[in-house]
């Protein structure tokens, strides 16, 4: 087989499909966050203002995070230079541990590389150890659990988004004598729509099935302590096991679940996601303790976000700009076509400055192709009239280009 | 189900079985390596040297690596902010990836956020989108390599460890129409053996098949720039993928693969493990592009090294300590018994502050139980003469034991 005629091929239908990623190549500015400078290919450079980071509340230049991060340098160095078992358990390792078991309000946590790792490695042993286990899978769960599911080889029952009923009903018609795992997220990261987890865990126990719930996109931003949805509605102890990020709102990189002590100690042992692999950091996790411990006591990160959520949705109503309406922090500016989806945003970065990724097909469902918009505390007014304002400037394009069409 | 009783139960099969494992609590000590401070349950803090670390160099202490990642921090913050498409790509990490094509005299390279995802999400996605593709795979891959193909559902076909007539047979009782991966390692942590790359690469050409090579216990180590094994034999440019981490002798954190441009992009455009996930922290792209800079033009690191794991060996001889002889850098110090290697373990780190993690059953085969002692340029010689000498004084006392038992 010609292996580089292949690649090539499967390279070029996506590109006729409109489908070819090109990264966007950005630096980062501590303390101008969310500007950034973007680099091109030319090796000319532009400035610009991010408004599709998954660093929400600007966690990532916090000063108490940078200064725990360069701490940890100083005093342990680098990498942590193994496995957790092969001498690479990290004090910082425990401590962040602990802080997340208390943050969800469990007797256990346990660190993985990453979130995509965590939902991987914990679905995929649960599933798999468990004998005879059956997975009842939310429709809109992220690519991370999916393949944990695959992985595992266990029986998979998909129930309907956010579909209470329907996951009764398939509850109810599976083998009462399976044990079952009920696994969804609480905020869906690309329609920004939030699951009824009482429901979900009422059905669930009714059912003798444990609960994993992805919080990934709520942790940090949702709760009192900003442990999540699940923490608003009073509900983590009901939870079976609660996975969350540090990429994300924490600002970081790295992934957990927090659940009973012999379940993490389960995971723990038999997670090849989890053995075979080396630690994070002592600066990542010394960073996140940080960071964790900061959004534990102070409200105001939140409080500026939903401001800034709030301000943003108004502006782009009075232009009659669409978006998906729902109860989180994501705003979805529906376009609906990936060809211009991908146009509207390559000219608010060329022609404003303003970076928001498209996110088309298979990530989102064609027709449905958006500009997925993510306020932080540090969009301040100008930037959000900029946004909207160059937004409302190219809808008249297009609606000129589609009225002469 | 009765979830947490039947955890209970799995653990306790585990403890009976002596394999349940308790991570021993450090912190390392940057410019102290390998020395650390030991954490213990009730409290107390324990000075001890390691002898196990897969920071094989210290280039986790080095200091261009330590500045590189506080000036990454200083300049960009903590995290990346978002997944590599959106947003999440910042400067350092096509920097990096630019770093790594050149170290391995390939077209392109392709980050991930660990070794284990680079295996796991590299070879899953080739071996799962080449129709009708049939993995070879030496019967000792990794977890990474071995999950990877899994998840991939193509054909498997193991052949006998770093055997190439056993390979060449099965390559030859395939079909001869196949897309075929030959998956193997170069330097085996737990033996330290090293793969007969040139054999091996000679009969993957023969049959048309690709040659995926896992160079993670080699990076740094090997070759004149740190290449690995197949720098130091001239073959880069004849193996299609290379994949190594920037976990150990690089000493941060991180996985990539090297190869064709059309590869690398094909992967970066079809790897879920690749494409759902938070980028690297920029802090650790610019101290992994650091410390690959220095190991490009510095041998020092790799001569100390040298030296230091042959006095070790000579040491252990004129004790008569059995270990496995290999031509890498590991020195796997025979036990052959779980509880007596956990338990010269539990002596050294107690009674003399010697801490190598045991090795036992099913990281490797039963009665091949070990020490896997791995000497960096940073033990001194009265490091190696204290090493010994407490081997020494247990190995007398286990033979004592075997001698009245
Ligand atoms: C719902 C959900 N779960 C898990 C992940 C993976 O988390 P991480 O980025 O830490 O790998 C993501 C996104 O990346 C996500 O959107
Ligand atoms: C041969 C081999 N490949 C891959 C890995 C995974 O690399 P990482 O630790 O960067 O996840 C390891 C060890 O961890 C390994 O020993």
């Amino acid at each position: 087989m010609d292996f580089e005629a292949y690649f090539q091929g499967e390279l070029g239908a996506l590109r006729d499909e409109g489908r070819y990623r090109v990264f966007a190549d950005l630096e980062r500015h501590r303390g101008g966050f969310p500007r950034a400078t973007r680099h091109l290919e030319d090796g000319s450079t532009q400035d610009v203002t991010v408004w599709c980071s998954n660093d929400y509340l600007g966690m990532g230049q916090n000063p108490k995070v940078v200064d725990a991060m360069k701490a940890a340098i100083d005093q342990c160095g680098a990498g942590a230079g193994g496995t957790r078992n092969i001498s690479g358990t990290n004090h910082s390792h425990v401590l962040l541990e602990r802080e997340l078991a208390d943050l969800h309000g469990k007797q256990s946590a346990l660190l993985f590389t990453s979130g995509y790792v965590s939902n991987w490695a914990a679905l995929g042993t649960l599933a798999s150890k468990l004998p005879g286990c059956i997975v009842f899978s939310d429709a809109g769960n992220h690519a991370s659990m999916i393949e944990g599911i695959r992985h595992s080889r266990a029986e998979k029952v998909i129930w309907k988004h956010n579909n209470v009923r329907d996951l009764a009903a398939r509850l109810a018609a599976a083998d009462p004598r399976a044990p079952k795992i009920v696994a969804f997220e609480s905020v869906y990261s690309m329609d920004g729509d939030i699951a009824p987890i009482r429901e979900i865990v009422e059905v669930a126990e009714r059912f003798g099935a444990m609960t994993y719930l992805d919080e990934v996109h709520a942790v940090g931003l949702y709760g009192p302590r900003g442990g999540g949805i699940a923490e608003r509605e009073g509900l983590m102890d009901r939870i079976t096991v609660i996975e969350g990020t540090l990429g994300k709102a924490i600002g970081v990189m790295g992934g957990y679940i927090a659940a009973s002590e012999a379940l993490c100690d389960f995971v723990r042992s038999f997670a090849s996601g989890f053995i075979f692999t080396t630690a994070l950091p002592p600066a990542l996790a010394g960073g996140a303790v940080a960071s964790i411990r900061h959004l534990k006591v102070s409200n105001e990160e939140r409080l500026m976000q939903r401001d800034r959520v709030a301000r943003l949705r108004s502006l782009l109503d009075r232009r009659g700009i669409p978006y998906m309406p729902n109860d989180s922090h994501i705003v979805p500016v529906m376009v609906g076509n990936a060809a211009k989806c991908k146009w509207i945003s390559d000219l608010l970065l060329d022609h404003h400055g303003i970076y928001v990724q498209p996110i088309n097909y298979p990530t989102v469902p064609r027709t449905t192709e958006r500009l997925r918009i993510t306020p932080t505390p540090f969009h301040s007014d100008a930037d959000i009239d900029h946004l909207v304002g160059a937004l409302h400037q190219l809808w008249s394009r297009c609606a000129l280009s589609r009225a002469v069409a």
